[in-house]
């Protein structure tokens, strides 16, 4: 098995453009278009996002999720205001300060939660401050990652009731898609039921890890959020001049719901991973597979044996082993890891 | 003749991706590889880069050239400095202010010039401040863009003086190369010699107008100047995950010196536009054409007449009206505008 | 005469407390008081200015006119919308991008207008950009100065006029008052005349340069513009602990309507210097004087023979050298300027 | 006892200007003096300074602590660093993020460490991160706070072990000295030796809380450090212009060692009401009582009727009631509290 195969249960980037995608762009790499998105392929791709969420949302494509997020939130709320999140948040602990950038000092407020997924208690708890109290940040905005850093998903009842802790708390609700699809796959529901009917404002619908090459989408539910929003976008150097070669990749996913198919074999690759470890005398998992990772307990002697053997994962603190399955992880290549991982095993 | 052909003289962004930067993409979405550049066709056209060079210079791949041109600034002052440049340089008419955002407030200074092109005399003037006056900003930063909004190319000389005046009193250098191999083809050098050879610190190299999809390279050639510099790319939201999809493109124009082909193609396109131009009664051109952009002025009427016809183009102001080549103009697309002109034009 | 009496027409600032202002603060100084502004000291002050300008305004008050105008500007627009200011506003030229810092990025657009101040037909000029344009800072703010930088006083009219024409271009208002108390004294009117009454969402109300040693308030009649604005205040450093020292030097100009017995006394001695020169044989003035600041034309050998003899002033480019009177500036100094010059005049 | 006196232990900065600072104000405000600092009492304060701490140190003053802090940070690191902090410290949870603001987004990371103090394994532990993973923010910056938030106190051995590890990890170190003399005092050593001599880059040196009225300074004594530190001080709005209102204030506490005098009443006056404490059955104290805060863990029932009794303090989560003594907290004020704090308790 050559090494790169190896190397993908590292992360969900690890694999490359799907061919749906791959041939969207091609499409539209025909002649001449107007560019920063005044095209016919931005058009199409917006309409397509807002037909399949069935409402008129606004879109804007930019080129990373980390920026997806940090623009988003810098639309919510000011630098003197808090962020609030569960503590894996890729927000608050994988983006170098981006969202402290783009919100010019937004502070992060995280609670662990339970299995990667915040409570509405939690929310009141972090948002209890004096109404007054000019000494810490203003709690103005409610992030929520779907599906969880954790691999685990928020119900359709747990995401309005957490919402609808915000309202009340007066909090803006953005939700960090970076996974989106694998959370609607593993639901079997429609986008609008885990966004804007339950009550989230902005969401940063993540389109790498679905098997595009580079691109995310932004979408406002709460349409007044967005006023200005393109200047934001612009000056963070997030506006992309060839459009179309942004927006026709979401095309790619978006006809015949190839997102759809994409996200549930990533999270079926998942489940059969999950299913062959635990067979296995004495492996845990962490957190229920719900989605495309795996989080397992393994003993540092296989671990290291595993990596010997070519195998690439990564430890998560207080998390176990983190396996993550793509758009395009081969059933045979789980397979050749459960074996490789029977044999590292140690001997009851 | 269709429509969007009649749109390209917009501007040189409305092209799609070359055919070679298209398979070089393809060639590197095979399979998995590791995320976030640590891939063989990230070192691969790094590579590249430092050899086209000759010097072992730093290179960031990023998303645009705005954020191309905001990092990099990022990386030489603070918000407290101010950045010296042209009046119509892109960092300080055309980026929404993202050099400020990205510098936390350094200010743009400017002046006019001569043909596009800033003088040493233009920049001690600006660069004149009080050693400690702490009431404007500190003058830090000289930027130079190469070749210049105006369509001009500073030679050899002109750079070297320039940069020798910035070294005396302090300023680094940057390079805004959006259209830098056209600068290089025009003044038949090697990119050495209009970069690191004539005293620039850090050149922003633009992949976008010269045939690719997405994509800019920050290279220093002062590389002290580059310390954490990955690390504000990061937080700026401009590190590629699936970055194999960014570096390979610059491959594609790297390998059998694409760039310079396409490059010189649209150069030669402006070049034939301009004769024709000029050989019309009473059009007259604002600058020299030495790359791909003419200037041209043109009656109110002459101008609404050919936008009736469909052709697309922009005034600037007190730079008449701008034409743009690209590398996939057609000399057929040039001569069909010039007749289409031949009957716009008042009759003598 | 002593060497400080000779360089306080250097700048309004030189000049100390006025003793009603050192007696205020000594009364405060009792005991203890609760710290950031709840304590009836700082209740005193706020009430006060709001009997003031006779309207239920939001007070805050900050350490200096830097602070407040930027401060202020940061609760009216973001890092991607620019400000409409005259060339020569301090926001634009002597606060070493404060206001960029604190608004992470606005853009200063200015225009020379007339006299030192705007004009409508400059505003509607500077607004003037494409309402979708997201390639430019979006026009937000409004600064006027009052009294200007050059010395001279928007009418009630002029004003009225300016703050119409922001209203109809979407534009908030904020008045830069570092010499407001003169700008009132010199109209006659009352401070409601030119503010609210006029238009203005948010007056910096310069104490400093009025007698006070440390002070400026931040005055929303505007109230909605006002929100969280305490967190700003906070977050940039701004809130004083002991609020007392602040606002008791407020109460000091405020009882007995010492502000406006300081500001007159000062634009006194202007008018009798301004006077004394007019008097002279080829001196001119540059602007009609109007409050406490003199901007003369003097020849180079005069200016450096009254350097010599021990008096400071500035030059300002394009208009001449500035005279500026204090709350305390005393005739007698004044006439032995006078006098001075006259020996240092080329003879006729 | 009125209820002013009463509310004093609630902070240290509810007491008022100690009489040598309102004479040293008073003795500044004769005439005319040039401003920002360009003056003899403003050169006279940090002469006396550079003389306190024996080295020749850079002063700079500006407001206030918030200020103080996150200018002095703001010269220690980028936004995409990360300064490791106490858990309790004022920059992390008490300046509504104008660290974050200032830096322009760098992250605090911070420990609890044991009784209010970091221990070297602390520091160690927060700066392990791989040197080339940019997806968090680099550590750059140790801060201290001296004495701590816990009213304890760093020994001088502590501080250099503390320096010597943050050297080999490549931070700069950060002194939060807002109780700064308090700490002197109590050690009974010179300021040199809890400062440059152990190590310290830079010492925010706390006026307010012994006796000024407004004013703190930043003393550099890694002179590199402080390049171009006036500019962010001018741009971030804590220049001053009457600057010698400050700096003679400085000079009030710093002539005759006043600042020590002022220091050692107020440790005094906390070790007087821990003794008193502590003799009270059930009563207990959560650190040792080294400079002026005692932290008391008290019934409920007791605090509330002490607090219905006009008796003011504030509670801390994890750390009991704070009590904080003054520069001018009387004894009797002490034993009062003592007194009704008797009949508060529950009897046994």
């Amino acid at each position: 098995m050559d090494t790169a195969l190896k190397q993908q249960f590292g992360s969900d980037n690890y694999a490359g453009i799907c061919p749906e995608v791959m041939q969207a762009m091609n499409d539209a790499n025909q002649g001449h278009a107007a560019s920063y998105g005044d095209d016919v392929y931005t058009q199409k791709a917006c309409d397509s996002l807002r037909s399949l969420f069935g409402t008129d949302c606004e879109v804007f494509f930019v080129f990373n999720g980390t920026a997806a997020n940090a623009l988003a939130l810098s639309g919510l709320c000011q630098g003197h205001n808090s962020i609030i999140c569960q503590q894996q948040a890729h927000i608050d602990v994988d983006e170098c300060g981006a969202p402290e950038f783009f919100t010019h000092g937004a502070k992060m407020l995280s609670a662990i939660g339970e299995g990667g997924k915040l409570t509405p208690a939690d929310v009141t708890r972090l948002a209890n401050v004096d109404a007054d109290n000019f000494h810490s940040h203003k709690p103005k905005v409610l992030s929520l990652t779907q599906s969880t850093e954790c691999g685990t998903v928020y119900s359709i009842e747990e995401l309005k009731a957490l919402t609808a802790t915000a309202r009340e708390l007066g909090l803006h609700t953005h939700m960090d898609g970076a996974r989106f699809a694998n959370a609607v796959v593993s639901l079997g529901c429609e986008p609008a039921d885990i966004t804007w009917r339950a009550g989230i404002d902005v969401l940063c619908f993540g389109g790498t890890k679905n098997g595009l090459g580079i691109g995310e989408a932004v979408i406002f539910f709460n349409r007044s959020l967005a006023e200005e929003f393109a200047w934001r976008v612009k000056r963070a150097g997030q506006m992309c001049s060839k459009m179309r070669m942004l927006a026709s990749q979401w095309s790619g996913v978006l006809e015949g719901e190839v997102w759809r198919k994409n996200a549930s074999h990533a999270n079926d690759m998942a489940t059969r991973l999950a299913k062959g470890l635990a067979a296995f005398d004495g492996v845990t998992l962490n957190y229920p597979v719900q989605v495309n990772a795996v989080f397992v307990n393994l003993p540092d002697k296989t671990k290291t044996d595993m990596h010997d053997k070519g195998w690439h994962f990564y430890d998560f603190p207080g998390a176990g082993s983190r396996l993550m399955c793509a758009w395009d992880t081969l059933p045979e290549t789980v397979d050749a890891f459960l074996e490789d991982l029977k044999g590292c095993l140690p001997q009851p």
